[in-house]
Parts: C-alpha cells; sequence; structure tokens
C-alpha cells in the first residue's frame, strides 16, 4: 500500500469541526475523503493528526491515507485542490513510509488563537479573531500563562464530553504577542483535550481583563472544577503545527 | 452647522460599492446614512472622498456630514459602530470646520492591491485577494509600473462608463512588494478613473505572466482604446488612504 500525507490548510468557519460524523455532516474530514475517493474509485478514510471543533481553523493540519495506486505527489495536490471547496486547501502531499500514522505518530501540536483587542470592529478579521474591545493587560497574562508550563491534569480546561483516559497533559510553551492591534497567543504542547486550548486563552483573557488573578490558576487547576475556567471563541483558534519526532527519518525511509 | 469627518474600513464583499444608488440598494453609503439618520432623527446625506467599485473593500475611506447638532465624536463613533453591521466599523469620528468637503479637499488617494500567488488556494484570503496560481515576474512588473507615473490620458484604463470632463490623472508613485506569498501593489495619485486601478493592476499582471511585454504600456496609454487593459478582481483592492492638503490646518481650525 502506498500511505500519503497531506498537509491541509481551511477556514472551518461553515464546518462541524474536522472529524467526520455521519455521511450527511458538513466536516472537513468528510469533504476530502469524499475527493479521494472519487478520484481512486474507492472508498478511502483517512486519518487526522488532530480534531478541530466546528469553527476552528487550521493553518497546517495534517492526515494520511493509503491506497493500493502508486500516484504522483504533485497529481493529487491538484486533483484534491480542483475539487474542494475553496474554505479547504492542501499545500503538501509527501508519500512516507506505511507504518507512518498522522495520529499516533504526533509527537507535539501549536496553536496560535488571534485576538483583535482595538475598540472598532476588524471587518476582514471578525470571522477569523475574537473581538475584545478593552484593552488587555499583556504582562499579566505572560505571568498567568507561566502556570500552565509543564505537566498537569486539564480537567478543568476540558468539556464534559472528553472521555480521555488520562487528563494529564504537558505543555511546552504560551509565548504571547501584540502585533499591530491583534494579541497572538501560541500554545505548543503533546496533546491537548476537547476544548483545552480556548478554555486556557479564555482563562487568559479574564486575567488580562482583571476579573481573576494571574495566581488563580493553579487554584483552578488543582480543582479539577470545569466552571472556573473561560472559553474563547472558536473563530480565533488556528491548528498552526504538527509536530512528528524524527520527521526527517520518516521522510527518507 | 457641525462638519463631522468620518474615517471608515469595510469588507466590500456583499455592498455594490460605496454609493447609495437608490434606497432599496445595498451599498456603504446607504447603510451609514441610514444609521445617522436613525441617530438624530433627520436624513442625513454624508460625502464621500471616493466611490468604490462593487466589492472593493476600503482601509480607511474618509467621509463628512453636517447635523446642526453638537454631538461628541466619541458618542457618533459609539453609535456608529452598535448599529453598523459588522463588515463596516467607523475608526474615527471627528469635528472639522465647516467648510471641509471629503471630496473637493482630498487631494490624494492611495489604493492597496493584494495578489495572492501561490499554486494552493489561501482559504483565509480568498475573498480578499486576486488568486494567480503561475508566479509573477516583479521585476519587469516593476519596470512596466514606471510607465504609469506622472501625468497621463487614462481612457485606455478606464471603464467606458466613466463620463469625467478629463480623463488626464496624475500618478505619483507604485510600489510592488513580496511579502510571504503576497504581492501587494501600491499606487498613489491626485484621482482615479472608474476601475482605473484594476485596470492597471490587471495590465501589470499580464505582464508579470510573460503575456505584454513592460514597454507596451506607453502603447497602451497613447491607444486611448479600452480593450488591450488587463482587468482584475474587485475583492484584491482596498481604498488605503486619502490625503488632505495641509489636513494639520483643517484640525487647527
Amino acid at each position: 500500500m502506498n500511505n500519503y500525507k497531506l498537509t491541509i490548510q481551511y477556514d472551518g468557519g461553515r464546518y462541524k469541526g474536522w472529524q467526520r460524523l455521519g455521511n450527511g455532516e458538513n466536516t472537513i474530514q468528510g469533504k476530502i475523503e469524499n475527493v479521494l475517493s472519487e478520484m481512486v474509485g474507492e472508498k478511502i478514510e483517512i486519518i487526522g493528526s488532530g480534531r478541530t471543533d466546528a469553527g476552528v481553523h487550521a493553518l497546517a493540519q495534517t492526515a494520511n491515507f493509503k491506497i493500493s495506486d502508486n500516484l504522483a505527489e504533485a497529481d493529487i495536490k491538484i486533483y484534491l485542490n480542483k475539487y474542494l471547496p475553496q474554505d479547504i486547501s492542501v499545500t503538501e502531499v509527501t508519500l512516507v513510509p506505511e507504518r507512518f500514522h498522522a495520529r499516533y505518530n504526533a509527537t507535539d501540536k501549536t496553536y496560535l488563537y488571534k485576538i483583535w483587542n482595538e475598540a472598532h470592529i476588524n471587518p476582514f478579521m471578525r470571522k477569523y479573531s475574537m473581538h475584545i474591545e478593552k484593552k488587555l493587560d499583556i504582562t499579566t497574562m505572560e505571568k498567568a500563562a507561566k502556570h500552565f508550563i509543564g505537566e498537569h491534569d486539564f480537567t478543568a480546561f476540558s468539556n464534559a464530553k472528553s472521555k480521555k483516559k488520562s487528563m494529564v497533559r504537558k505543555i511546552h510553551s504560551i509565548d504571547i504577542e501584540e502585533n499591530s492591534g491583534f494579541i497572538e497567543i501560541r500554545v505548543r504542547g503533546n496533546g491537548f483535550l476537547y476544548n483545552m486550548v480556548r478554555k486556557m486563552v479564555g482563562t487568559l483573557i479574564n486575567v488580562g481583563l482583571g476579573e481573576i488573578q494571574a495566581d488563580a490558576i493553579p487554584d483552578i487547576l488543582h480543582s479539577k472544577e470545569r466552571n472556573h475556567a473561560g472559553f474563547a471563541d472558536a473563530c480565533g483558534l488556528y491548528l498552526e503545527k504538527i509536530d512528528f519526532r524524527d520527521w526527517e527519518t520518516w521522510r527518507r525511509n
């Protein structure tokens, strides 16, 4: 079997998220599978590295799928981009070793959150950022963000629908940058629970607005109660990058 | 009478352009006039510095209107942004001398054109840039652009609907910049005919694609024939800035 890795960008605005739910549901996985199945003439399933929620975007989601046909990477890319809707774009197609698995082999994920922090609405970014009118105190948000770094039980920052065996995840870094009216929060970790980034960012926003103290984060983590965290809009969130351990050796094999 | 100047940003995607056409038409001028008329309780007309076509955006369109009420600038801004649709945003309201006229006193205008010049679609900018898959030759485009600088009869780069007395306009500068997949073309001049920027940019694109020579521009200008120029999509065009002569003295008076 030939195993292909896809790198995908999408505007998640009109989709019910990444994961295919039923045949009629509007999902990104479903759209891509339909086009691939048309291409090879049989039903194709793709494995995504992570599931994004309804309305969440991706700058570089990755996925893989296996087919018996030996197709050129460039031809698959052209076919997909020709038949996919304009809000989904395949930026890379790479032939990978058969054992490569987009979910199991993903080691780290980076999410980017965009906040538009001016009094007036930004007409061009209104669907691609969360609008917070009141100026956020970034220094305090950075102080609060430090409490998330490291390994923690993130139950308090998850959705009740999370049914993972372990709620422990490791956050490697959180960077907050101001950039001409925007505040960009970049979170890198080894994995994320359902809604986890939006709850972390929502809580950082509450800190930035002065509604809670930066030092309240450890207490919220320890409480394991879901009603203390904030919740940021889906439209500001982007899955930015998936890391694979020793990606270069995957390519060489 | 109190004369107020507005600075306005808009996503022109769903509008039939700036200029009010009838009462039922979906125009930016119409939307703003409706909200202002509601605010003061009488019919208000606003004067825009320039008319943007259907689908064209603005980063800083300006306009002025006169009312007998003496309202605080901040209150007008809050009211407008509260009741205008989310794709129109008022970024500044300034009380100006009664003789200030947004159209007559505008000396120069700057338009920005965004081209997305990668093979794949950009899902986030598909409504805010023109997608050209084939790599454009920027050096040749810059050479061609130089021919537009100065005072010329722009009949060949206008729409047949243009019914101006003079078709002569002066272009001060054209800058072309590459920026992470985008090519941005910035055109500054003392005035523009209907469709003129889109026809200039469309022709520069033809040059960049190697379809016509950079040195063909003077011939097209001299021909005064409208069928030689290219025509770029409305969605890539932004009215970026309006200059007023001695703006600081307007503010001081």
